[in-house]
């Protein structure tokens, strides 16, 4: 991995206010019926640019226009976020809604409407409580920074445990800190901006440099996850740079980027493989590679889809190592290749090349499938290009959460 | 329904066999472990036209090239195939066991090489047993005509039952019918030829007619067909049509072609539904129904990506009229359309109109998932093109048979 960096992933403490003159805060307010965590808060004591991608799917939960206004105002500073319902197909009075969330936490961190990013997660199709979530809001604001964990906790829904992750990098003799907290579970695609990712670092970044970053770091973690193939509607990422490190404002020219660049992508690669092992029923995190494409993009197509297909997901759940239905699933990803120029292997053993079956022991290779990792390895002989993406089996458990998640 | 034909589901006899001149046999030849029936033959006793369609899949078993070779020459009239084996990703030998399998069925049946078409459907990666095969073809021959039912049987795999349709219309003052066999159950998706599907008439069609006919009936049926969003390397469809009823050849052009195609496609759309009815696990089939759109393409998209969401599909399982779910799946379709301008039913229950919520009995829309039909409306305000896709549930069933399938 990267020799400049070091990944500590921060549990129980840490994640997107470990970077200097960030705070949060979670509490229960009452939206989800369980008794769990449900509002968070998330300040930076500084100002901050902010750098924002939203989901591609065209039906979009109110908080995301609330939070794009903001992003393009340019001084969001400050996360509310509740879980337990999304606030998406809800029309005009969702709107109204999300407004009235960004003002209310405005109002108890002291600072303006428009600093504030709005994000809410859960079911779709049912009016925010606004009630409990301005009680929440005051609730929160007056915790900041006791816990950090506590505003991880309060952005999961059916995720059984906190995403966090930290790294830090010296850029221009400064230790700049990046951190990330993020929540996955159900109706994750890489087909969109991702689930719910707040990013945070204490380096000084232009905004242009950020948005770059965020961008790019996003298509190569986040949109390399399926959990089911599902995008949602609340989907997004936010990268905040409060500059509370010191270090000469970064642009994309920098000779420092590169390793800033990297360490916001090995923060946001450690949240993504977190969202793919937490998936909703998941046993396994699943990692598919493929090599020697003609390019990036042609090779995370074929990973994409053959981490999406139910029948290798199902296939990995039961330990059987089908390596006829990866080879399927490449042959329908679209993407144009000849079968007789691949190679695959389940973790080390070879099964497949020149098109024909290698012959291998398929204990060995059932085996595999049986650690808590599993690794799949498409090489093909186009080109140097090579690609990951990540997702998690099919179990029982998937189909018991989703058939009767709202009761 | 089409006033012209009456669809009669033979069951358990009647299928591909039923127009005159077709016979057919299905016999156990050892290909599959559990004994059940594994060669089945199908053949004109008349000379035919026939048409293909075939998988999209870029990976495609050794079987479609040498039917789609047979069909180019011209004159296929016989069909061998067997379950339990696909014989897909098997190399240069899986071609030559192809063209092993199609000389012994003509030798036979009496008749040239070029007159049978190969399909194979099962597991991929493993070479067929040819004395196996070849043991079934001799036996086959020798019980043509004996019971149509068994060719339904032999072609089946996790199916847990044959499908079979016959409709009957008036052609010139003939009598036409026209016949179907097919079989499903995984790796079912639109974006394919189709599974395994055989259908039959004894009219006499123009060569370029019958091929336009199935392509577009096959757009419509097969290929609004989903269970799993995987497609398979062995997926075809033909239709074979001998002309014993005697007409005068159908044409585009023929005042009858409307009701011949309709024929046609009443049919194929009884088998799409039994094979969507009877997708690996399902409890129920899901009919998705998309109207007021721009074009049937944009329509069928979005019924497609309803239809195939896993999580709709669990919460279907669930008896969860999660119609944030659908709406969800409608937006990550890739077609754009105002979520405004749009209405949602989950059958006679409207469940969202104008951007929101519609008030309703949440008992009253789980019941109608608790039915063996299912049927989810939504109306756009775009256009006036429709289009129908079928699929089913995700259920525990699911996950079980895909996660031990060759074990």
């Amino acid at each position: 991995m990267n020799k400049d960096s070091t990944i500590r992933i921060k549990s129980p403490s840490g994640g997107a206010e470990a970077p200097s003159g960030f705070i949060a805060a979670g509490v229960v307010c009452g939206v989800r019926n369980s008794g769990r965590r449900d509002l968070g808060l998330l300040f930076s004591e500084l100002p901050c640019q902010t750098a924002a991608v939203f989901t591609r799917n065209a039906v979009k939960g109110a908080p995301l226009s609330v939070t794009r206004e903001a992003v393009e105002a340019g001084g969001v500073r400050a996360v509310v976020a509740n879980s337990g319902n999304a606030n998406a197909a809800t029309g005009e009075r969702g709107i109204e809604d999300a407004y009235a969330m960004q003002a209310l936490a405005a109002e108890a961190l002291g600072i303006g409407a428009k600093e504030v990013a709005v994000a809410s997660t859960g079911v779709i199709g049912v009016h925010l409580p606004m009630e409990k979530i301005s009680a929440g809001i005051q609730a929160a604001s007056g915790e900041l920074g006791e816990s950090g964990t506590l505003f991880a906790e309060s952005i999961l829904t059916t995720d059984t445990h906190s995403k966090e992750a930290v790294v830090q990098v010296e850029v221009g003799g400064r230790t700049v800190t990046i951190g990330g907290t993020a929540k996955g579970s159900g109706m994750i695609h890489p087909n969109m901006g991702t689930m719910l990712a707040f990013l945070t670092t204490d380096a000084a970044v232009e905004k242009q440099c950020l948005q770059e970053t965020l961008g790019r770091v996003t298509d190569r973690t986040f949109n390399r996850v399926t959990v089911d193939g599902d995008t949602s509607p609340s989907d997004m990422a936010l990268l905040m740079a409060n500059g509370a490190a010191g270090n000469e404002p970064l642009t994309l020219d920098s000779p420092e980027y590169p390793v800033f660049a990297k360490a916001v992508e090995d923060v946001a690669r450690t949240l993504a493989k977190e969202i793919a092992r937490d998936g909703e029923g998941a046993t396994r995190l699943v990692e598919v590679v493929v090599e020697g494409a003609t390019s990036e993009e042609s090779a995370a197509t074929l990973a994409k889809c053959v981490v999406g297909s139910n029948l290798v997901k199902a296939a990995v759940f039961g330990e059987d190592a089908n390596w006829g239905r990866v080879l399927t699933a490449m042959g329908y990803s679209g993407v144009a290749f000849d079968p007789d120029g691949l190679e695959l292997w389940f973790g080390p053993v070879k099964v497949f090349s020149g098109g024909e079956p290698v012959p291998h022991e398929e204990a060995e290779a059932n085996a595999t499938l049986a650690a808590g990792e599993v690794r799949i390895t498409a090489r093909l002989s186009q080109g140097d290009a090579s690609a990951i993406a990540w997702g998690c089996d099919l179990s029982y458990e998937y189909v018991r959460i989703n058939g009767s998640y709202r009761t």
